[in-house]
């Protein structure tokens, strides 16, 4: 945990019940939570040069920009663990204020095929890659278990990824099990709203679940700057769903404005609130609809974010 | 009058048969010509604190977007006169050279009320705000009299404006009372290209009111750089209207492309021109066809710059 | 030829079978290719005082547009022959790396007349005053032989352009008469995709005519980075023709980029290819379907890039 942190920000493991809030960084040892099973970080790197190797996926172009994309906010490398059910990634940043932890379902993919194992990839470059193809192409990827490298195949376009050895990405962190008496749900659109009224006069913003003056009850996000303030009330009615609890956190703009970038306009996002505690938002997207399947959705996003701690505490 | 803009500008108030171009910054108790019972500027901030808290008002985003951005591109902070039929502005650019001069009458909004008083707002701001609905969104306004802020509501987000002490901001210029022989009516789309070309070769631009080579009477917008030269002809048979006059002036075209930038494209535009005299720039805008009134303007804007005089001169 | 471009660089005229390759810059009395007939430089300066005169033509914005723009990615000044059958224009960047060569036919003009002459062109000047109208507006053009400045009308727009003495732009280069082998016929879309995706790993691009690991006859694309690789392989089926012949050589990106972004995506692009030989990139373009003529091709590009010598040798 770097002093600079410290100073005002609490961090997203530090409410936890785990002693994961010790570890800075966290330690690599720990368990993840959908992950209990892995072996211990070095040992995964070994994987890689093993049984890694039996990794082979076939999806459409859009569907990888927007499972890899919500990790973008917040990472520059990140490890990719090829379960055989599907990709599942998670990351925190430099700062250990915020996490993302997502995985892409197999029935995302036309193919896909994996015996298990771990790599690292420069995310950019992966999206970059991406970019060479429009949204509806069709991406084949291929681990090579001899070089090391991810073959990708766009159409007759042929990329070898590099990957990054596993041991030298910063380690996953641990989701902190924690008790949130406060739940909403919302329009990602509202959410959206919020944030960039909030930018025009403050570095942070306050979500509350709480009643309004007129007496209903209502998730507030508000932001005081020097000489303005905003205020948005979302009542019962504007709301998709609403549990009341002890909720009243405020959280740093940046990075909050980094997340909501990600997330669908039209996504029923939940937030999870407790008082000075992080929040936890979680939505699902990639709904491949023209692809025969049922239309739902692939990939379940975690967002969390460490608060802030208000300056008058 | 400022020692630089007097090398080669003359000022707004310049050839006005007032008293105004004596005074540098326009003097704040010269009374302006459409709001003649307006009581000087140290009595109107006391309005603030009195009568002027009875304002209150709705309109389309779109509408006051209109409505604001004329000032935009010479002022970032104005003064608002909350008269009871609606709002008026003024406004004049740091060197004197610029002015501007708008009302926006009630008929324009879906609810209006006041009973007079003068703020002083940040017109960034004010438009950042402004900026986070769409165009068609509806927008409240209410002054807060006991802390004097305005409270701007956008459905269900509240900001909360923080004003500007109006003697704090540079006082509104007097319009001079002027004889501009020459009258000519066109297209915004005219005006435009030929600032757009002009700018190619020169910092000025000449409006000219003459006959052409081929003897027809004519606007000549003419620019000359170095080495190239800029002509753009516009006989009767390309105007709207046309009064011919003793009408040849010099602009900067910093000043002309920065009002064109505002100027709908469609607006039928008046230019009233004097020989090294200022142009007066008029037209109207914000037609709210779909609120079920007449569709009639509401709002007149009067653009007003001042000459450059001739380097050969 | 300039020290830092022999490094590693080799030269558009250098395996040419004419001495032109020993001239630094190049020898503006050497003939060019097309234009055997013309006077030495001094002499064609002469002319633009004399019979250049007699030049008047008119097109479509947008015709002038993609001829001129060609010119735009290696050359700040050109050099114009006003042929009585047309345009013809021809010019070298200041590396001596890469060449372009393009005629207008007088057939892409509503009217042409000419008695011959040559002209000095600002470019970026040239385009920035076409894109003043909009691509299917009239523009006419017309040498003034006294001022020696040309007049530019768009509509009522009058625009007078101060022309370049010829002798100050860097001589036209002679189009070297080189045996290339291989010559294959791909669409603009595809040479866009491999040179974007090459960019994403390498300075350099490898363009061969050879057979692929599954024996087809193919055009391959290849970049070698640091760490990753992309390769695009074009088997004969993805093209529109082939001939194989011995073709291997190494080019810059940067060029072949800039190259690139003026070729039309659904062109028919011509390269013609030997071992570390320049590439000769063909393609035909302006066709102007709606002024009733039969939709030929007005215009033939041929653009010339010197080869990258290959840093292993």
């Amino acid at each position: 945990m770097s002093p600079e942190a410290t100073a005002g920000e609490t961090h997203v493991a530090e409410d936890s019940d785990t002693d994961g809030d010790s570890n800075a960084p966290p330690d690599p040892e720990a368990d993840t939570e959908e992950s209990t099973d892995q072996p211990e970080s070095e040992a995964q790197s070994v994987d890689l040069a093993s049984d890694a190797g039996g990794f082979a996926c076939e999806a459409t172009v859009g569907t990888l920009e927007a499972y890899f994309g919500q990790f973008v906010p917040i990472l520059d490398e990140m490890t990719v663990h090829l379960e055989p059910t599907g990709l599942e990634g998670r990351g925190v940043d430099p700062a250990n204020v915020a996490m993302v932890d997502e995985g892409l379902d197999e029935s995302a993919f036309a193919h896909y095929s994996s015996t298990g194992g771990l790599i690292g990839v420069d995310l950019n470059r992966l999206m970059d890659i991406l970019s060479i193809g429009d949204a509806g192409d069709s991406v084949r990827m291929e681990l090579d278990q001899e070089t090391r490298k991810l073959e990708i195949s766009i159409d007759t376009l042929e990329y070898t990824l590099a990957l990054i050895d596993p041991d030298s990405i910063r380690a996953e962190p641990e989701i902190p099990d924690l008790e949130l008496p406060a739940k909403v749900t919302l329009e990602g659109s509202d959410l959206k709203r919020a944030v960039t009224a909030a930018e025009m006069v403050s570095d942070h913003i306050r979500l509350q679940v709480d009643q309004t003056e007129a007496g209903e009850d209502a998730l507030i996000f508000s932001a005081e700057g020097d000489t303005d303030d905003v205020t948005l009330e979302l009542p019962r009615e504007d709301l998709i769903d609403l549990e009341m609890g002890d909720g009243d956190s405020l959280f740093s703009l940046d990075y909050l404005a980094d997340f909501e970038a990600v997330i669908p306009e039209t996504a029923a996002v939940d937030l999870k609130l407790g008082s000075e505690m992080p929040v936890f938002i979680e939505f699902e997207h990639i709904e491949n609809v023209d692809d025969g399947d049922d239309g739902a959705p692939h990939a379940e996003v975690l967002q969390m974010l460490a608060p802030r701690i208000s300056s008058e505490d």
